[in-house]
Order: structure tokens, then C-alpha cells, then sequence
């Protein structure tokens, strides 16, 4: 048996680091908008606090979304490219909108994890200086943004193959 | 007098966005580090407060060091290929050093200011609730952050340009 064109590998390996990416995406999602935590503030004695409550995670839960909708739609893209052999956007505009696309996404994931990172990293210090017990909460916020970082390095990489794509358009 | 070749104005283009960013990073620089503000607690009146005591300015201060240092070498590069005609770099390294240096880059500085901005709005927000007279301080934290994403707007612009120069070295 003939081994498949390199082009139809290149297309599997996409398609796997598109489905990696949403399913990191998810995992970071489902991790953000479950972090509660419980304490207890002056009158209030089981005060609940939600991710919301912080107004960078905020934006951490915006870049994750606009993350999922675009890694579904390209994961749909890929999936009737290999089963077609034709792609959905005629003509350039495939290598145009996966360019600039990959590359605005990849700058949107990135920015959501250096967000959460870094406001976590402060509000937790606060937080133990406070002797408020957050712990949990940070660290399930820590987690999601780990998540989000390595779904960043996929964005990365999808980016990286479609700028090398460029080429077959210019041409 | 013939106008200069198209590849001539794209590298001053390129040469004049190198040191646009660069003037960014270093006035994003100046106003993050000279950024200090006098607080009271308990037994100190005049406690001073600066910016590397938040720990994600820290990484803010990084971002612009390693963009500043990046756009420092790309801008000689530029120079020296707008006045000797000759890349620095032999053959396709350029290419490839200024599609990935770019790329990276570009990330470093949008991560850099997305984690100042973050960093910035909840912990502003929490020194108001505590009444702590810091608006100076968190604003001009916002102003290193915006030039900071001025600057990211310059690095993204040029990591499109060295992926569109990717097809002359493919070729």
C-alpha cells in the first residue's frame, strides 16, 4: 500500500492539534467557571465568591470562548478538507483567513493565560497576607490558565503551519 | 529620477515600525520603573510603595527588556541592509530569524501588557475598596501598559511582514 501523500499528513496533524486545542480550551473553561470558593466577611459568614469576581478572569473566560468558537470552526474546516479534498473558503482566501485567523487567536489565548497568570499571582498574595483561605480557588484558577497556556502553544504551531502555507497562495 | 524599488520602501517601512516600537518599549519603560507612590501603614507614615512590588509588573519590566533589546538588534539589522544592501545574516537564517524572532516577540509584548492591564484593573480596584490613595500609582501603570500594547500593535504588524517575506526564502 502506498503511503498517503505528504499533503494528506500535514492535514491529519492539523486536524489533531485543532481538536487538541479545543479540548484544552474546554478543560480550561469548564475548570474557570467552577472555581468557587466560600469566606466569610463580616456580617456575610459564607459569603460564596465566583471567578467573575475577579475582572481580569473576566477577560481569561472571553479569550477562552472566542478560542473555542474559532478552533470548532477550523476543527469543521479541516474535517471537510480531508473528507472532501476541497476546502470550504474558495480560491486564497483559505490561506488568508487561516493566517491572520491562527495568528489573532493565538494572540488572544496568550493573552488570556498571561492575564490569569498574573492577576492570580498578586490576588493570591493578598489573599495570604489577608489570611483569607483562597488557596484552592487560586489554584483552580492557576490551573485553568495552565490549560490556556498550553492550548496557547498549539495556537502557536497551527499559526507557524499556516504562515509556511502562505506561500502556496502568493505563488 | 526613477522612484526607489518597492523593495526599497519596504524596508523603510519595516526600519521606521523597528524604531517606532523601540520608542514605545523604552517610554512604556520609563514610566513603569519611575512609577513609586507614599502610602501609611500602621507604624510607617511613609511607606514607599514601587512598582516591582507587584509581582506581575515584574514580568511587565521583562517583556519590555527582551522587546526593547530585540527591536534594538532588528533596527541594526535594517540599517545595515538599507545601507549596504546586504543582510546581515546569510542566505535563508534571516528569514527564518526575523519570521520566528518576530513572532516571538510579538507574543512577549502582548502578554506583557495583557498581564499589566489585568494586574492593574483588580488590584486598583481592591485598593479603592481599602480607601488606599493609589490612582496615581495603578495609572501610570495603565500608561506603561498601553504604550506596551501601542507597541505590541508594531510588533504584530512587523510579524505579518516577515511571514509574507517566508515565500522569498521557500523559493
Amino acid at each position: 500500500m502506498a503511503p498517503p501523500p505528504s499533503s494528506t499528513i500535514s492535514r491529519v496533524i492539523t486536524l489533531l492539534l485543532k481538536i487538541v486545542m479545543f479540548t484544552l480550551l474546554l478543560a480550561s473553561l469548564v475548570v474557570l467557571v467552577t472555581d468557587t470558593a466560600t469566606i466569610s466577611v463580616d456580617l456575610f459568614p459564607d459569603s460564596t465568591v465566583h471567578f467573575d469576581d475577579i475582572y481580569t478572569y473576566r477577560y481569561v473566560l472571553a479569550s477562552i470562548i472566542i478560542g473555542l468558537v474559532y478552533s470548532l470552526l477550523q476543527t469543521a474546516f479541516s474535517l471537510y478538507h480531508i473528507a472532501t479534498g476541497n476546502r470550504l473558503i474558495a480560491g486564497d482566501g483559505a490561506f488568508v483567513f487561516d493566517f491572520y485567523g491562527d495568528k489573532a487567536i493565538s494572540y488572544m489565548v496568550a493573552t488570556g493565560s498571561a492575564a490569569g497568570f498574573g492577576a492570580t499571582k498578586d490576588l493570591k498574595a493578598l489573599a495570604d497576607a489577608a489570611k483569607l483561605d483562597l488557596d484552592d480557588y487560586f489554584d483552580k484558577a492557576y490551573a485553568s490558565a495552565s490549560l490556556l497556556l498550553i492550548a496557547f502553544f498549539c495556537a502557536a504551531t497551527l499559526s507557524v503551519f499556516s504562515s509556511y502555507a502562505l506561500p502556496k497562495m502568493v505563488n
